[in-house]
């Protein structure tokens, strides 16, 4: 409640249920959009209005794209046999920004989850059994995160798949620029467990 | 950078210009967004289309308003001949949900600067000046903040007023539920200077 005319009430209530945002930083954001209306405020809506109406997850490996299959998956240049699996569109992205791999990618859209009742079949992994037995796939790397959810699920799509490919995981160990001091005791013990010679 | 369609990263660029908002809960926002582009993304867009389109100052007071004129200015029964002058709508809206202040409000859009070169004329104060003219107007209550530039602002409008009307500011003091040991000195000595006998 803000006293506002309505149409601005209705607005921060929107704002306010986006992700990092609370009431008190949806008014503000408001009041900057407002104060800002022609420079900010209309191209904002402009462009979520465009990207309402042209994001879709790409067919293959459920990237968000404009189009039915994503560029990574539409890029011959991409299809050099290894598929990352990822559980959202966020990591992918993570992973793009670190410009290392140069494959393709399987978006599973979640874990497992006994709790919240999400089983293979809520996720996209026999999507991803498909494209190991069409693709010609010669590798799996698992990059889901370092959770118990994760976990189980690269455990689960491991043992599905490791007849037919070689899966791999990234490495666990001391995230560079960490110090020991700040790190919790699971990561000092997969980093010495994982111990390489110098 | 995301490597997300470009129309996508466009959204993420507007996204984190907005206050309270980084490039990183910018993309966690947008994509939060893609997913739920039917039920929250389109409906948030058609609402900053419509409210970047009616959105504008009251002429009277510089209150948000859909109206060129107010709610509050338009309604009678805010006629007390109060008026309350605020810095921005932003603290405004936090009289108005304290529910406690029943007059009209003025809104400055600042305060003076002498760094950023904003004199009286930049801010909302010769109107201030011609309502408590033309207005039957009592008091006027200052609710500015209480930082140098909101006090010099105050005190600038308080010698522009003070003959023609009762000119009054909020008192300042230990706020509810305040442990004196979390406060800081100004407020201790000015909760202690205007000591009140029980």
């Amino acid at each position: 409640m803000t006293d506002a005319p309505k149409e601005i009430d209705a607005l921060i209530d929107m704002m306010a249920r986006l992700p990092g945002l609370g009431p008190r930083s949806a008014r503000r954001a408001v009041l900057h959009l407002i104060k800002k209306r022609g420079i900010l405020m209309q191209p904002l809506a402009e462009a979520m209005q465009a990207v309402s109406q042209t994001a879709r997850e790409c067919l293959n490996c459920g990237n968000i794209s404009t189009t039915d299959i994503c560029s990574i998956c539409a890029s011959e240049k991409r299809a050099n046999g290894e598929i990352c699996v990822v559980e959202d569109v966020a990591d992918l992205w993570a992973m793009e920004r670190a410009a290392v791999f140069k494959g393709r990618y399987h978006v599973l859209g979640g874990t497992l989850s006994a709790l919240d009742a999400i089983g293979p079949h809520e996720l996209r992994i026999p999507k991803l059994v498909d494209r190991v037995k069409a693709e010609r796939v010669s590798e799996v790397i698992l990059a889901l995160n370092a959770t118990i959810d994760g976990q189980t699920t690269a455990h689960y799509i491991a043992e599905n798949l490791e007849d037919r490919v070689r899966v791999t995981s990234l490495a666990q160990g001391v995230p560079i620029g960490g110090e020991l001091d700040y790190l919790d005791d699971g990561t000092i013990t997969a980093a010495l467990k994982a111990r390489k010679q110098v």
